[in-house]
């Protein structure tokens, strides 16, 4: 089977496999856990757990388990991320705390945790290395989290902060998927490692590719809500290379777009595109998945599935 | 040395262990860390730790870091647990979400709990048992607290489903503590469920005990703010047994505690007492702690340090 009929297939394992993990607890918990899991989403990172382990002679099945960790855990943060980012839409549908309250929210993402970290403690093979990467990956997450939310009251960020920042809020969740996948397969530290930093890459792509959908998009495509997260001031990629430029002329835009979002918004990417950043966005997201790739050059893999995953990435930004 | 003179020079070890847990990370993440975590607290919860495992045989140095792990594991629930009860005041300072914000008080608990699963996740032996029972119980704790808040809104809930809730909410934690510390021995698994078990009921003592000191005790004892638990129509031990009684009595009580606190709690007070309810409250701690200790009967181990445990527990009632 060619791996475009494989996707969907191995999606709605997924998807099963999610609605079935916390059948009994207490009525304030399964309801919105069940909520989030069944919301959608395209389900990317535990599909890389399995392409990973597969591309290192793995099987889907012995990687399943860690595969629906991870998703869970990705969640986990949505759901704590949407409360402290103000956010009511979340995969086309209301957010945890939108729809409950803050703190059934707060219990939903935690009891996601530990459920995740229960199927990640049911993984057949490796499992101490595996609890090792995940748990690193999930302080990594937080430290990401907490340096977004510092600069969004840092009047200017860096580039090079901006990039660290979102390795440890994206790129290390979707190298820890790609990680586990190898690691689950038992291969040499060194593939794992490089496969690590596939993924990373390919979260580092991921991140600056949302950056530029949140401007450049619309709600409706995304499946959240744009206007909170710029009128909170988020330093993005492209929103730090325009204020570098002209601090006033988009501080006002923002200024506008709080009142006016379509207008303040419209003056913002005008802006974005006559200055050329906008283009230069869409080459950074492009190097950056090549170096991913290059990241598998030479490795004893069979990389196929991987690099089909990169060109899913890619074709999300078109 | 004796056990008295033993606590404070294990307390000691145990802050000085928390105080390090942390040192490099964003400093809105490192800051309120180290501030809940250096905040005080009686450390109850890892010396359990290292007493089960000596008493079966074991050393403090092969559970320490699951000690550590526990006693971080129960801050990050008081941090959570805080922002949904909008508690103001724990361990008498400042809560997290009061001093900074629900955002940093959500990441904050987040990062704490990975925190502690690294600390497991390092422990020398029986990691992955270890974890399971960590892990089980972080869910517990979860669903505990969810049912708590289920109970707010409840007009009516009986004392079964009470004691229920209780276990899973502070029981399980506290017998996870007991557990780890004889897992860590590689002791027979029948008496590890006894050491657990034993735990479990000095949870549900020292809930009923809180319980208790919060409407006969006053808030600088207990370092926590107890207005707003009451106020939230919380559902404690003694009060099921004073609205099963008489609804309506209690109600107008409490209606008149949120505007004139103290004159509303004097007269829960006086009708406690007058009902017999205080007493019988002191009668039901006594009595599981007995059964706590119960539970270690016939077991071969050395129960010295567990049974004084059991006796500061029954002080702190005093």
């Amino acid at each position: 089977m060619n791996i475009a009929d494989l996707i969907p297939e191995y999606r709605s394992e997924i998807n099963n496999g999610l609605a079935d993990i916390y059948p009994r607890g207490p009525i304030s918990l399964t309801k919105p856990v069940a909520y989030v899991l069944n919301g959608g989403g395209k389900r990317l990172r535990p599909l890389l757990t399995i392409f990973s382990a597969e591309a290192c002679g793995g099987t889907k099945s012995s990687v399943f388990s860690a595969a629906l960790a991870v998703e869970v855990l990705h969640n986990f943060t949505l759901v704590h991320d949407d409360i402290m980012d103000q956010d009511s839409i979340r995969h086309g549908q209301e957010t945890v705390h939108n729809k409950w309250d803050d703190g059934v929210a707060i219990l939903t993402g935690d009891a996601m945790l530990s459920l995740a970290l229960r199927l990640l403690n049911e993984t057949p093979v490796e499992s101490h290395l595996q609890m090792k990467i995940f748990i690193d990956g999930l302080l990594a997450v937080c430290e990401g989290q907490a340096l977004d939310k510092e600069f969004e009251n840092q009047s200017s960020v860096s580039l090079d902060d901006y990039i660290k920042m979102i390795d440890l809020k994206t790129g290390y969740l979707i190298g820890l998927a790609a990680e586990l996948g190898a690691v689950s397969t038992g291969m040499d530290s060194g593939i794992c490692e490089k496969v690590r930093d596939y993924g990373r890459l390919i979260g580092r792509a991921f991140q600056i590719q949302d950056d530029y959908l949140e401007i450049f998009s619309n709600s409706l495509n995304m499946g959240k809500s744009l206007e909170s997260d710029i009128v909170l001031g988020k330093k993005t990629f492209l929103m730090i290379q325009a204020l570098e430029k002209d601090t006033d002329i988009i501080n006002s835009a923002l200024e506008l777009a709080r009142n006016n979002f379509e207008k303040g918004i419209g003056n913002i990417r005008l802006y974005l595109e006559n200055e050329g950043i906008k283009k230069r966005a869409q080459e950074e997201i492009n190097n950056i998945l090549k170096l991913a790739d290059n990241k598998l050059n030479d490795l004893p893999i069979d990389k196929e599935k991987l690099l089909y995953f990169s060109k899913i990435i890619k074709k999300r930004g078109n």
